[in-house]
Formats: C-alpha cells, structure tokens, sequence
C-alpha cells in the first residue's frame, strides 16, 4: 500500500490492468465503516432489511406494509393484495378522522372478519376492507392520553390521563399527585410492563394502583429551561420506603371499583396477573419483600377476597424470580402452565386444579423449597430453559416455545405435547429464533438470525419444515471492510464452568503483530452479550474499533442470563465480585493469545457494564489501562428496590455486601484513565453514583474524567449516539 | 546536565570537589516546589509570615499575638506586655465563659479605656486587662446565629437567626421564608457587604430587608445525602424578575420598626447606606435598575421620609456605579466626602451641605453627567485612581487614602489637605500597601510587599518617614528553585493603549530552547492580575508549571480594574469580546519570543476567565491549542441581575450581544482540547452554564472534556485546590 501512496502514477497504471490485481481492487472497493454507518441514530446507519407489519390473521399470513397489505397462503405461499392505503384513506376521510401514512402497524385481531384494527391518533378505528367503510371508532375527548388498551371483543377502551384511569371517556380513578392508576408498577421487574388487564369478555378491567407518596424522590435537572428546573422522579432506594400496591376491577357496566382484599400491601409486590378464563377470579403471583418467597392467590374478582388454597408456593435461600404469568389451556379451563426455574431453569409446569393434594413442603434444588396444592406435571426439563412461550397447537394438545435446548447461545422453537410430554424440534436448529405463531398453532413465521445471516423470514409448519421463504435480509455491511467475529468457551474462575467470549479483529488482521485489546462487559443478570444470532451480537462500536486496529473481547461471566438459576446467583449479595475475577479470566485468555499487547488492555461497559468496568479498573489497577463506564451503578445503596435487593438484599441486612461492592470505598485503588459518563436524566441510575464517585476519587486524591450528557436518560439514543461513541472512541485513541 | 546523566561516575568524581562548583551544588540543594508546597490548601503549603492581630488602639501600635498582646509606643518603637491569654482566661473561667486558644481577633475599639473585645463564641465578652475581670458580656441564647453587628458605645448587639433580624436576644423581624432582614443585598454588588447599620450612638439600627419571593430558585444537587437533595438558592437572572428592598429603621427602646418610604421598590437599589452624625437622618445612593443613573438620597429617620433636595445625581450612557458610602468630616458635620468616576476616575469630592446651590445639569466625560444641589470641591484629580480611604488627619485637616498615582500595577499611600487640596505621598513609593491608619492621622502600620519583598510591616509617622520596622517576612519560597517573574508593557488591540503583562519563565531557563506558553486570564472588571507586589502576583500554579517547562503568561486586557472607567467600559454590552482581542495581542507577542513554540499555547481561567478561556478556545481555534475553562460564564442570560445587566444590560434590550457573547453558538467552532471544570454548588455561576454548553458542544459534535467538583461553590478552595490544579496540569500534560 505505502509504494502505491508514494508513486500515484504506478497507481493509477495497476488500476488500468484490473484482472491482474482483484483482490487488490477488491480491497480498494471496499470503504471503511464509520460510527455513522455503524451506530444506530447514524445518519448512514445501516438497518437490516425486515417486513414490517407481519403478522397472523388467525392462520392467514398479513404482510401489512407501507402502501398496501397483503395476505399469504401459508400452505401454499400465494399472496393476494387484501387492500390499500388509498382504500383505507377514503374511508377514514368519509369519518373525517385522521388520515395515514403508512399500514404498517395496522392489526388483525378478528379472525373471519374482514376487518383492521387501526391507530387512529393513538387510540383506534375499525376498517372492513369489504365494505370500504369504517364501521367502528372511538368518540373520546382528545386530551393527552397514554397506556390504551382496546379490548377487542366488547370494544371497551382503556387509558390513562396524567395519574389516573380512564374507561371510555369516563374518568375510573380520581387519585392525587403520588398515586398512579393503570400503569406499569413495581418498576417494570416480575415481568411487568402494563398496568391493565381486561377479563377474556372485557366486561371488567383489573388494574394496578400504586401509591408512591412514601418513595423519596429524586432530582433531576434540566439545564435547557430559561432557569435550570427540577424534574422529580419517585425513586425507591434499596432499603428505604417502597411504593404500596393494590390491585383494582373496574366494572365498566356497573362504573363501580373493587380493590382485592389483599391486607396491608407494605413490602409486598402484586405480579403476573392473568384473569381466570370464565373472569370470575383473577391470579396473581405475590412476592414478599425479601424476595425469597413467591405465592400463586387467586381472589373472587365479584367480593374481593382471596380463595384460600394454596397453589404453589416457592422459597428459595437467595432469591426466586416470578417472570411469567399462568397461562390455561385453551381447550381445558381447569388447567394452566405454571413456569418456574426451582430445577435450576426456568420450564414449563402443567397444573391440574382438578387434582387438589395436601400441600406438603418439598425440597429444591440449593436449599429451595416448594409447596403445591394441587397435581403438578413437569413438561419439561433439562440444563436447558424455556424463554418464551409462543402459543398452543389445540388440535394437537401442544405447547410451542422457544428453549436454549441447542446451546445457550441459541434460541429455537419446540413443541411439547401435554399429554405425552413429547418434545419435538420445530424449524432448524440454528441461530437466534423469534416466530410468531398462528391462532391454530399450525404456522409460524420464523424470524431468525445466524452469525452469518442477518435476518430470514420463513412460513413454516409447525409439524414438519419450512414451507416459503418470505426474506433473506441483504448483508448490511455490504461494501463494507468488515472485521472478522469468533465465539469460543473458556473456563469460569470456579475453574468449571464454560464461559462463552467472542472475539473480533481487524479485518486486516496480521497475526504478526500486537494488538491493544479492549473488552466490552456488561456482566449483570437478564442479559447476555454473545449469542449465535447475527455476527454473534457483535455491536457496531466493536467493529468500529477493531477496524481502527483493537482486539474486542467480550465474555458473559458467571451471573448473566441464559445459563439457568445457579450459574446466575453465584453473585447474590456481592454483585460485580464472581463477575470481575471472570472477566480476569478472560484477559488471562486475551493475554495469552500471540497478537494481544497485554501492557494494552481497556473495558468499556454501560450500565451494569458501567460498574463492571469501573470496579475492574479500581480492583485490577494493574491488568486495565484505560476504563470508560457509562451510567454505572457505583454504590448499590442507590439502586432502585425491586432490581436491587433481589441480588443485594438491603444495606441494613447485608451491610458487608453493600460496603464491599461500594466502589467508592476503592476509589483511591485508581491507576489508569477512568472515564465515566451519566446522562443527566438517567431515571433508571441515578446521577448521584457517577457524581458521588468524582467527589470520593478527589477525597482519595485520584483522577478520573468525567463526561455529561444532558437531557438523556440511561443511555444515550438517537443521534447523539454517535458523538457518546467517537467520544468513547477518543479516549481510547488517546490513552490506550 | 546529559553528559552527567549519562556519565553518572564523572558526575560523581564532581561532586567530590564542591568548592570548584559551588553553583552547581546550590541549585542541586534547591528544592522543586510541589504543588502541595504552592497551592493554598496544600499540606506543605508556605504562607509568607505575618503579624496576626495587628491594629490600632488609638494611636497606640497593638499586636494581639497568639499568648500575648504587646503594645507599641509609635513615637519610640518600644513594647510593653499589656496582658496575656493565660489572665483573659483566668477572667474568662471566673465569668462562666468559654476559654480562648488564641488572641488574635481581639478588638481594642476603646481608646483610653483598659478593655478589650473578646470574641466569645461568636458574641462578645469585655475585658479590663486593669482588673483583670469581665466587665461586660452579653447573656443571650445560644441559638445558631449570625451576621452579629456589636455596637462598642451603646452595647447593643444585633444579628440574625435564619432569615430574621434579633437585636439584644429580641426578634425584630418575623417575616416567612423568601423575605431575608438584616442581611447583605443586592448579591454584594455596589460596595455592599453587610446588612446591619448602627447610628452613631447606637440608639437606632439601619438595616435591609429583602424579599426575593418573586425571584426563580436555581437548583443546586446535594449528591452526599442518602439520596440526592435540592439545594434552592434564590438567583435572579438576567432580564428576570429581580429581588425587592426596603430599609428599615429599627429602635430598640420603643422596639418600633420604621420603613423609609421610598414607595415601590421595583427594580431599584438601595446602596451605601451612611448615618447623618447626629442621627437624625440616613443617606444612601439609590441607582436604577439599568444602573446608568445614581442618586444620593437622604431620609428623615423619625418620619422616613425622604428630604427633598437634590444632592448629587450621576449619569453615564454606559453605567454609574456607586461602591462607597458617604464620609463626613469629622471635624465638619456639614460636609462629607463622595468619591465618583465622574471625570473618569475614582476620585474624592468634598460636598458643603451649607452651600446650596441651583442643580444645574453639568456634561461629563464620555457623554455621562452629574446635578449637584451643593457646592462640590474635586479633591483629587488626574489619570489615577483613589482605591480606599484610610481615614482622618483631624488636626491637618487631612485625609488619607491608597492610590494608583505611581502607577495602576501599586497601592502607595496619599494625604490631602481639605482645605489647601494640596496632595502628599506617605511612605515609599514601591509595591502594593495595605495600611492601617491610627485614630489620630498620624501613624500608619504600613503593610506592604514589591515584587521581591514579601511581606514588610513599619510603622510610619503620616507627617514624615519611618519609625520603626516590626517585620521583614522571610521569603516564604525559601530553598526552592524558583521561575523568574518579568513585568512589561504592550499595545492593547486599539493599538493605542499600554497593557501590563507578566511573564513566568523556568528556573533553568534556556532562551535557546523552545517552549509550549499558558495564558492565565481572568479579563473581567473589578480584577487585576499583575501588580506590582510580591512575584508581581504571579500565582502559585503559574510558578509550578514554570518549573515544569511552561512559559506562563498573563495580560491585563481592557475591561480590568485600576485603569479607570473608560478603559473598563470599553467592552459594555459585548463581554468578552475586545478582551479577548487584546489577550490575541498578548499572544501575538509571546509567539514573538525566540523561545516561545507558537504551535502550543494553551490557557487557563476561572469565572469570567473560564468564559475568556472557553471564548478564547472558539474564537481562534487556531491559536490556541489547550484550555482549561472553570466555572466559566457561558451564557449571560445566565448570569445574576445585578453584575449582569451593568455590563450586558438585559437580554431584551440587548440580544444581539446575548446572542454574540452567548458561547453556546460557536460550540461547533472547537477544534482543540478544552476541558470544563464547575464545581456542583456554584452559586455565583451556576452549572448550568457549563452543562448547557455540553449539550451545545454534543448538538454540534464537537468534544469539549468536563469535570465536576461536587459540593464546591465558585472555586475549589481547601484540601481540594490542590487534586484541581493538580487535574489542570494533567490535562495541558496530556494534550499541549
């Protein structure tokens, strides 16, 4: 390259004679990925193509697109246009509603009948696209609303205004400032994200009602205003007061509000609620504070009170993690799926209510324990475990989900038969599955990824292969130089347990040369950074970086997700200890390869992977050169309750746990460059553990940098991504 | 110095044979400074030696020590023990109070009379050193209290106790929060520093009262409580809603309170608060909100009313500014002294309130102009300066005073005859003096230091010369290897106007090396950096980065203080922008200097210097490399009312200065390295300015470094001055 430079003239003659040189030209060709073309919020970010709007019409495939919305045949992939924008258009100018700009997040939700749910500002129109007509809408006032929830069936509208609950115009809850109505509670852990939930008729509607006027509140500040202004957030500290919570049924007939009997709801968490299938009763999984004890309630949802059988109780030592509400047979009301990891993995449990037993206590797995008052069927099983459950074949009796059953860097579909407990394999076993599964349970649509496929949509039959392809995604890196991505295992630092990395290099990498190496963490639970999914999640900073000549490493440590409940709680109340010394083991790996500069390693984490990073940095001084740790958790006394005392119990109970992960207690240990970054409206970890740190490191009289970007929340989104990436980038260049 | 380091055995046969090489060894003996040894706060921090407690008695010299009080004889120079800290003690134990450590804020306000003030947990005790008792005290509770005003005729005590005024243990005021009495107003602006004014006699007490509810609240983040808290401070911005005040007039016989009845207080200031001599009446210099009119105005203390005569009005296109109260003679209650810049330069007038005269409008330099309803003698006059009046010759019917007559870097000390106007210098004509004049006129403790002295202290005769020396501070640097220090004039931007710069060069120095050059600015009014006292105030960081290889430079760019109006009032309604043309001059000439490497110029400031710095860094991104900006003003919209608006006007009547001096705009200009540091509890400059302009820098993808010091005010100041200057030097280290 350098005589080529040297000599433009040469150049220019080699390049007349193309056919001697193609892999030079080739080479030539390629351009170089920049942040913009790699982060998202880039202006040249490259998406994968996908289809958006697909989706079931019962077990009819609906490609709903921008300009029209087509069906597909799946048994024989035939496509028929079901109507158009222009069509859809006219209609909604007939009602004089508001017109649309695209179809792509229309809805199918009446089998049988030609109709489409629409969004009309936010809230919702019926169009039959046979009639050409809207023949439904809502009327309600247009105040600013959130949280709808449309109820198919009966049409009853559902949402929130401010802090309080709204059915069909109506006002449901009229509480002040502090307590919150039909949202989201509990802070969305327990599997949570809503807040309302209509019975199978929507004649009535359960919902949550939370009162934060206990919860300290902190202050955020936004600099932007004339004078800067406080936005307070209600923000539960591990060990201080908690939010109370009580569950409400709303009859929308009746306009009257019964809140379940559930005695005084202080230290209590209200999760996974599911409404019986004849809506006389409704469930709930309950958490005590401590979160070592779960309990399935039912309650009469016409008096209130709780019917008093147990169902099944869970006790675990350290923690147990309700995730997944029952879900019944749709062909046999007096049976649902119960999921639970007390083996070890989260599986599938049939529970018969038919069956009622005497309710003896039995003894899990590492000192758990269980108690069932009725027949309990394991449905499966294995050191594998269930992520989520898809649907129901009725015909066939069977259940279809996706499992880690391949390899725990694999999501794939199977299905299991009630009856027999046959499991079968559904589709190929490769890659990272995520289908939709028809109203019969017959087909999917099976979107996937590999390392080297970027996304494939596939119809398939569920009880036997793939029937049509509907997309095989272009490489988004097409024309791109593109560094090379491999995954492998090394063992934990128990010495046992396989841990999975994954390694990227340059892709002019010479195996001659020497490397700085930096490794990308995020080490807490629910999460996994390596997967077999496209390039193995290698994100787009990673590439980036070993283009510009960095080894980028990650390693999913003891602690994360996808590898069952032991693997996960080896770290319970000293998060980022068991994860550090793994992530040493993976430089001690990194270190030993010929082409890493071991004088030259760097991390660089968000989050989780922010206290991950700063406490490798304060506890490693001596392996880790340079540090950059976004939004990180510093001192667990800061984090929020429900995610924080899971792991951490309280500051009060676990006092040597909080003061021994406190990084501020090591902020004197700091020998490298540190460079932390919070976002001044990060609600989720708070300001206060970055800002406290600098105040500990001048204490210690150590020198860490500091970077702040206003107005952003726990990370930084949109366009600013990339200036938060060149910065990170910067700093590496600058001291690595 | 290489051939030795390479040769270490030659280098050792050398120091075998000292006497040949006396001079090297001298400098091997010199220590290099830390900046623990240079910075105010450093734990081997050399302060230069003083004389603590030093003052007049009347015309007796005392030095109220650590153990002991000695008195001096000005006439003969000689010392007697007066009493020592074992008998205050002795006294203080029989009396029930609380024992001293020291003596060296005891007061002698009673001349002729045996007694002393004693500070006594903040109140005040009275001792006689002649019966050795406690002849008076106060017997109030012991509430947390503050701003205490001790009046030494009447014993009358007055302080505050959270936003109310006490008098005597009796609460005088009983306003809500947002009302603030007896307290400092007006942020200090206009010579303002204290709240609380006792009549002569002590029989009435002037005081303000402030309501700042209508005043927006900035919130300041407290990181260190449990969780974060909002520290509000009452801070009105620019072109906002200002504070309102009354003065009152309380009498703690009838324990009436008086308002004077100015009428609405609106965007009005209430400055320079005298008493008449015979207190029958108050004065104070009111000025308009757009501070370009002022108005000596005086009150009837029995009714409040205002006595309607014009005394003296000033007005200025660009703005007036009072900062001294009214001086009567004290030999002549019918006349007093005013000191203006109405002809250019802060000079003393002499007012004969039994001469009336018609208040014609008289023009005054620069378009200002002045009414006067008395006859008014000038009685100094010239392109100098009148800095602070010192006192009363009686019998010479003298005044005296310091003044920028040898020249604007020096202090020295004048007399004027009041009657004869004939002006006469005191002491030497050398440094910066800071004298304390004796009751009488005749003596000065004459406190001063010149460039290589630093700290001298004599007693001088006002009449004629020295009497005696009571001090020649050790050079505070001794043993150190220290920089030079060079004074020197160039030509300002207008090319026109001489401007003093100082410039800090190595100890080893070498003219035929190159060097990288920091500019430390400050730039704003009311400041000078340079002056012609000890190392011509070259500051302890410009001497340790002279050490370590850097040329460090200063210049008094036009705006700053002691060169009179017009040079300060040159940058009105545009800050920052001619100052920073004259800083280019500045550099234009270093980049002159054989040894200077124009290709690394870096600079450094604080508050108005870290806006010069920023505005420097963006406005010739060219010239300068490195900043390092603290607690800058970014925007001055941003900035209070009362400093604000005299120099910018408000941001309604000015935007096009706003906008030009608003930083945030030129954000995409940053091409070099520039770090901003604000400390989280700034209220003089509050954060919001430098985290503003993070997100200008991030909207316009340029990359500007922060750093944070929480729970500092507008400066670091203590412990952590030192981990600040030390983050300084990294940050020019790393990038200049």
């Amino acid at each position: 390259m350098n005589t080529r430079t040297i000599n433009k003239g040469i150049f220019a003659l080699l390049l007349a004679v193309p056919t001697l040189f193609t892999t030079n030209v080739m080479a030539q060709e390629l351009k170089k990925p920049t942040l913009e073309d790699l982060i998202p919020g880039g202006e040249t970010y490259r998406t994968t193509e996908n289809l958006q709007g697909l989706q079931w019409w019962g077990d009819v495939c609906i490609i709903s697109g921008k300009d029209e919305v087509k069906a597909i045949n799946p048994k024989s992939g035939k496509e028929t246009i079901l109507f158009t924008l222009e069509t859809v258009n006219r209609a909604l100018k007939a009602a004089e509603l508001t017109e649309l700009t695209q179809l792509y997040s229309l809805k199918f939700p009446w089998v049988g009948r030609t109709e489409t749910l629409l969004p009309v500002s936010q809230r919702y129109a019926v169009y039959n696209w046979h009639t050409h007509t809207v023949t439904s809408r809502d009327d309600l006032p247009k105040e600013p609303a959130a949280n709808y929830d449309y109820h198919t069936v009966s049409h009853n509208l559902a949402y929130t205004v401010k802090n309080n609950l709204y059915v069909n115009g109506l006002r449901v809850t009229d509480e002040p400032e502090g307590i919150v109505c039909g949202q989201s509670v509990h802070r969305n852990e327990f599997g949570i994200s809503k807040g309302t939930f209509w019975s199978p008729s929507g004649s009535l509607l359960a919902f949550y009602q939370m009162d934060e006027s206990m919860v300290t509140c902190y202050p955020l500040v936004d600099v932007t205003t004339r004078i800067a202004e406080v936005n307070h957030v209600r923000y539960p500290m591990a060990g201080m007061s908690s939010h109370q919570v009580k569950v409400g049924i709303y009859n929308p007939t009746t306009q009257n509000i019964l809140y379940l009997h559930t005695g005084d709801p202080t230290d209590r968490y209200f999760t996974n609620i599911t409404w019986a299938p004849d809506g006389q009763s409704l469930y709930l999984i309950e958490l005590n504070r401590d979160q070592n004890h779960s309990k399935l309630c039912q309650y009469n949802a016409t008096t209130g009170e709780q019917i008093n059988t147990v169902y099944l109780e869970e006790s675990h030592p350290k923690y147990v993690e309700p995730q997944h509400p029952i879900l019944f047979l749709p062909w046999d009301d007096t049976k649902f799926i119960y999921q639970s990891q007390r083996d070890g993995y989260n599986h599938l449990y049939l529970i018969d209510t038919k069956a009622q037993m005497y309710p003896d206590k039995h003894a899990a797995p590492a000192g758990g324990s269980y108690r069932q008052g009725y027949k309990v069927k394991q449905l499966t099983q294995g050191d594998w475990l269930v992520q989520k459950v898809l649907g129901f074949n009725e015909k066939k009796k069977e259940i279809l989900f996706t499992a880690t059953k391949e390899s725990p860097l694999q999501s794939n579909t199977y299905r299991v038969n009630v009856n027999s407990g046959k499991l079968t394999a559904v589709g190929n076993n490769e890659g990272v599955h995520n289908p939709l599964l028809s109203a019969s349970g017959t087909y999917l649509i099976d979107r996937y990824s590999t390392p080297r496929i970027p996304r494939n949509i596939d119809i398939v039959f569920t009880m036997d292969s793939k029937i049509a392809n509907l997309l095989v995604a272009k490489n988004p890196h097409e024309g791109l130089e593109m560094p090379s991505v491999e995954v492998g295992t090394l063992k934990a630092a128990d010495g046992k347990t396989d841990l999975y990395y994954r390694i990227v290099k340059p892709a002019d990498f010479d195996p001659t040369k020497k490397y700085p190496a930096i490794v990308y963490v995020y080490g807490g639970p629910h999460a996994q950074m390596i997967s077999n999914g496209w390039m193995n999640d290698a994100r787009g900073w990673d590439l980036y970086m070993a283009n510009k000549g960095y080894i980028l490493f990650s390693l999913d440590n003891r602690g994360s997700s996808n590898r069952g409940l032991e693997f996960e709680n080896v770290t319970f109340r000293q998060l980022g200890i068991e994860e550090g010394k793994d992530q040493v083991k993976g430089v001690e790996f990194l270190k030993n390869l010929p082409y890493v500069d071991g004088n030259r390693i760097g991390v660089h984490g968000w989050s989780y992977g922010g206290h991950m990073t700063t406490a490798l940095m304060l506890r490693y001084p001596e392996i880790f050169k340079v540090g950059v740790a976004g939004g990180p958790v510093i001192d667990w006394s800061y984090y929020e309750i429900m995610y924080g005392e899971r792991y951490m119990d309280t500051p009060q109970s676990n006092p040597e746990g909080y003061q021994q992960s406190n990084l501020k207690n090591m902020a004197g240990n700091l020998k490298g460059h540190l460079l932390l970054i919070h976002d001044d409206h990060d609600d989720t970890c708070v300001p206060q553990h970055t800002l406290s740190f600098m105040k500990a490191c001048v204490d210690a009289r150590t020198y860490p940098d500091l970077f702040i970007y206003p107005m952003h929340k726990h990370n930084v989104m949109g366009r600013d991504r990339v200036h938060l990436h060149e910065k990170i980038t910067r700093y590496f260049e600058d001291y690595l």
